[in-house]
Order: structure tokens, then C-alpha cells, then sequence
């Protein structure tokens, strides 16, 4: 049977964006304090009751967030809308909820059809940019951005991404989807945005990681094509710095 | 008679770059730690003599700067344009020289025909944005940008801007020359950039605030002219916070 309190109980999304410099990721962990310890402290002082939240995307040590998912449930009745003004009250001022609201009882963040986007962002200059330097990668060399927008070309579509994968990774398939990779230029910023159905572990940085080693001339853009076909994490450039990373936003309908 | 040290000394001008968070300002203070302090501590070792910099803009704490100015003469033999390399493995990473030249012996960066541009970054949002939080001013009130334009299109030219000078402020004369003044929007940024030939102190912050006040609706464009000819700092809007506040650059003949 199904007690009053349980059918009481609501599920609420929260879109959470955050500074990661500061953080040792997203997932709890004994020894530093992540983005989901802060969010379950905050959510449990606020409703008075034990809160774990469920995440979309665990992001590293360092990555920032505009759109972060994590979903809870409560017994709370505090009109779901609400809850961002008054977590945001209580969590530190390098997290903060973009928008709480209820979904289906049963939504999952990590099982559902949705489009994630993230950018790495690159400033180029001679000498580092202080207010960039915990949001960019400095990049000294010259880059060649048409070389790393065909380079980006061979990785768009359904691939197997087991060489873009970190190793030791488990999960059941290595095959993702993206539908778009572009390297745009903003001023002295190059940003690489990727949109995909999905992402393994540090596959972005390990793209953007290689798709610099083809802007700085030391890969041919076809090498990319190798590279998904050897399945082998060795075959790939090195993973980039974790601070050039912003997970942007997830769609799904 | 003039010494073979004091004919070798040379003047060398720095472009520097700051993240102005963890300072308490510009200028040499007792108890704190400033931009100029650190430029000193880190030219004195380098070179093993006492140096001493002279700014052109003293910043407040939290202001930031892509291209302020310092110059200090040195007997060093160090080719000046190694400098800016030398002096940044020594900097603390929220300072990094952009570029150091030779100059006249006789060169000052506030005794010359410059012109000086700053930026005032506005994020506009529901709520704020965490990698922001340190480099823009967080609006949630609707901003009307059309009326922040016609404000700021009263302010360009040679005007006595004493109403928008810090009272207690020491100078000859209150007139200066704005060339431009322009709002301009970046997505949910609003960046205001003003260049002129010197600015008086706080003088673009409360441009920024009496700005603000016109985009949302509390005063009218119009009153930008009654605010110059009352002469009278009480005239204008409030101060806005340092943070949004961006020492861009400096240009001369």
C-alpha cells in the first residue's frame, strides 16, 4: 500500500550551472567537496529531510557547468518554481539553480533521449589572458582552424568513440552520435561546441585534445578516420585540461 | 656629471593583464597585497635591485584590466622585450605581462595624450551565472537598452563630469572628453565601453550606475544633461560594483 506521504511525494529538476575551479567534480566523494555534496547539503537543510540528488552528466574535477541536471525527490511543499530562489540562497555563489520545476515521478536524467552540448574553449594570444585562465586553455602555438574544422568533420554522425574514451571506462557501448561539431572564433577565443546524444568519459577533451594536435599541424585531418578506426584510446591525442570544459545545456522532449 | 650605471639605465614599459579578485587594488597599500605591489616584489628580484613602477591607472579593488600600464627604469642587460617572459614565471597567475618595451627616459603613462578604454560588463538573467559572478554585474531587472543608448549619447564629448566623480577626489579639473560611449549586447551580456581621454575616479563606475538607472525606466535619458550642469556628485546614479569593471586598453601617438 502507498502511504499519504509517498503519494505526497514530488520529483523536481533542477538545471544547475556552476564555477568548477573551486570543486572536485560533480559526484560526492570522501575526501573534497563536489557539486553533489553541496546540492544534497542545501537541499536536506532547506526541506529537513535526508536529500540525495541524481545527476545527468558527473563532470570532472574543474569543469564548469551552464546546464547541469540533477533530479530529487521530496514531500516538500514548496511550489517547485520556488526552490531555485531559495536554494540559491543557501548554496555557495559559484552554484546556482538556473530554473527547479516538477517532472514524471519516474524521469531520470541519465535515461532519457536528449541532446547534449558542451564547448571547449581555447585563447589564443602570446601570453595568458588572467580572467580567461580558469575558463580557456592558453594556447601559445598558432592554430590552423580550417584544418581542425575538417579534422572535426569525420567525427560527426554514428561512430564507435572506444579510441575517444578514457580507458578503463565501463560502459556497454562505445557507439554515440554527433550531430554537431563546429570550431567557431570569437575574437581571440576558439570555442569547439559539440552536440551529441551522448558522451563517454572525457571524450570531449579527448577530441578537443586531438583536434589541436591537427590546428597545430602535427596530425592531417584524416587522421581522424584512423583514429575511430583503430578503437584504442592510444591512437588519439592527449585529453585537454579539464578547465577549458563548460557542460552548456541538455535538450529532450 | 651623469654616471656610466645611470646612462645605462632604461625605461621600460609593461602592458598588464589582471584578474582583480584577490587584490586590494592598484596601488601600493599597507595592509593588503596589490597589483602594483606584486610587480614590484617580482622586478626587484628579477633584476636584484630595488625597482619601484609607476601605473597610469591606479584600479580599484576587484576592477580588472587587459592593458594598464606601468613603467620603471633598471640597469638590467636583459633585452626589454625578454622581460615580459621573465617577469611572468615569477607572477602570480592573475598577473601576466602582455608585452614590455623601451621607452623614452623621459615617457609617463599619466603625462601623455592618451586615449583610455574600459568596458562595464552587465550579465542579464534570472539568476546569476557562476563563471560570470567574478567579471560582470548580475541585473535581474528588465534593462531597456534603447534608453541606456540615448543616456549615454548626452555624455560624449568634452563635458565637466564633476557630478560623476568620487567626492573627495583631488583634481585641477573636472573636465574630460569622452569619444565614445556605447552599449552594446553580447547575448544575455550588456557591455558598456566608454574611451576618452582620462577619467576621473569612479568615474566610469557611475556612469555605469546612473546608466543602469535609465535602462530600467527610474530616470530619463534627458535627465543625463540635468545630472552634467548640476555639477554635483549627488546628481547621479549610484556606484556600480568593481567587479564589472574592465581597464581594457591604452592608446597613444
Amino acid at each position: 500500500m502507498v502511504s499519504a506521504e509517498e503519494r505526497s511525494r514530488r520529483r523536481i529538476l533542477l538545471t544547475v550551472a556552476y564555477d568548477g575551479t573551486a570543486y572536485h567534480g560533480w559526484q560526492v566523494q570522501n575526501n573534497g567537496i563536489t557539486i553533489e555534496s553541496e546540492l544534497n547539503r542545501c537541499l536536506s537543510e532547506l526541506f529537513g529531510e535526508k536529500i540525495a540528488v541524481i545527476g545527468a552528466s558527473r563532470t570532472d574535477a574543474g569543469v564548469h557547468a551552464l546546464g547541469n541536471l540533477a533530479v530529487f525527490d521530496t514531500s516538500a511543499r514548496m511550489p517547485a518554481e520556488k526552490m531555485a530562489y531559495a536554494l540559491n540562497q543557501r548554496l555557495p555563489e559559484d552554484i546556482r539553480i538556473q530554473c527547479s520545476r516538477e517532472v514524471a515521478g519516474d524521469w531520470h536524467p541519465r535515461r532519457c533521449e536528449s541532446r547534449k552540448t558542451y564547448e571547449y574553449r581555447i585563447y589564443r594570444g602570446e601570453f595568458p589572458q588572467p580572467i580567461k585562465r580558469l575558463y580557456a586553455l592558453f594556447v601559445y602555438r598558432k592554430l590552423d582552424v580550417e584544418r581542425m574544422r575538417e579534422a572535426a568533420s569525420y567525427l560527426v554522425g554514428e561512430h564507435d568513440f572506444k579510441s575517444f574514451c578514457q580507458t578503463g571506462a565501463q560502459v556497454e557501448s562505445t557507439v554515440r552520435r554527433i550531430y554537431e561539431l563546429t570550431v567557431e572564433e570569437q575574437g581571440q577565443d576558439l570555442v569547439i561546441r559539440v552536440c551529441g546524444n551522448g558522451f563517454l568519459y572525457n571524450m570531449v577533451r579527448i577530441i578537443a585534445g586531438t583536434l589541436l594536435e591537427a590546428g597545430e599541424g602535427r596530425r592531417s585531418p584524416r587522421d581522424m578516420q584512423t583514429i575511430l578506426d583503430k578503437r584504442d584510446r592510444a591512437a588519439a591525442g592527449p585529453t585537454a585540461p579539464a578547465h577549458g570544459l563548460t557542460l552548456v545545456k541538455y535538450d529532450w522532449d
